[in-house]
């Protein structure tokens, strides 16, 4: 089974869930060995909570599940994309459709996304 | 000047290049501070290059830099998107357009693009 080097960086790697449709980038979240294999068994977009520290099905609590259609490695093999189909339009817990909602803009941070839904805990 | 949270993971954020135009990810890289700074003063995509632990000014020594058209920051401010101009349309430091040249199918890796150049020295 293809793995990404996870000894690399300290059993994480990064993973971008990127929206297999539009290209647009939704999050960025962390994988280990049990959460790529989750993914991979699954086809269910599954993360490590560096937070929680737990394996992360995303979507388990808010139905916001992201089927993955695609999964690609970079040249080093210690950072993963994940082509994916969010139900529900919205990956992040703040209601927007991609966690990156602002931009700088004239020295400050800018919105530039409408939020869709109400935010919800972590 | 608006900044992410550096101090959150220890200095480094992961930052993703992505093609403005196309909306490919390009690569990812991490920034810290010096290099968030120097991206915003210059224009330029600046990185922490984690394996030198040097400034890493992308295209410095190969001429493939990327020019920033819009800069991303997360919810959490602890990752960031670069949405650039790749000069020659080259990313990675392998050849090819994007680092992420191959992906999960059929149980093992498969390369899903072609080399446009010869690989270079990282």
């Amino acid at each position: 089974m293809p793995e990404p080097d996870f000894d690399k960086r300290g059993g994480l790697v990064p993973a971008i869930a990127q929206d297999a449709a539009s290209g647009k980038i939704l999050m960025v979240a962390y994988m280990n060995r049990e959460a790529w294999r989750h993914t991979l068994a699954t086809g269910k977009a599954t993360y490590w909570s560096t937070s929680r520290n737990a394996l992360w099905m995303k979507g388990e609590t808010s139905g916001h599940v992201q089927h993955v259609r695609e999964l690609l490695v970079d040249c080093d093999a210690d950072a993963v994309v994940l082509r994916v189909e969010q139900v529900g339009g919205v990956a992040c817990h703040q209601g927007y459709e991609s966690c990156f909602f602002r931009r700088v803009e004239g020295g400050e941070w800018r919105e530039i996304a409408e939020r869709l839904k109400e935010p919800r805990e972590h």
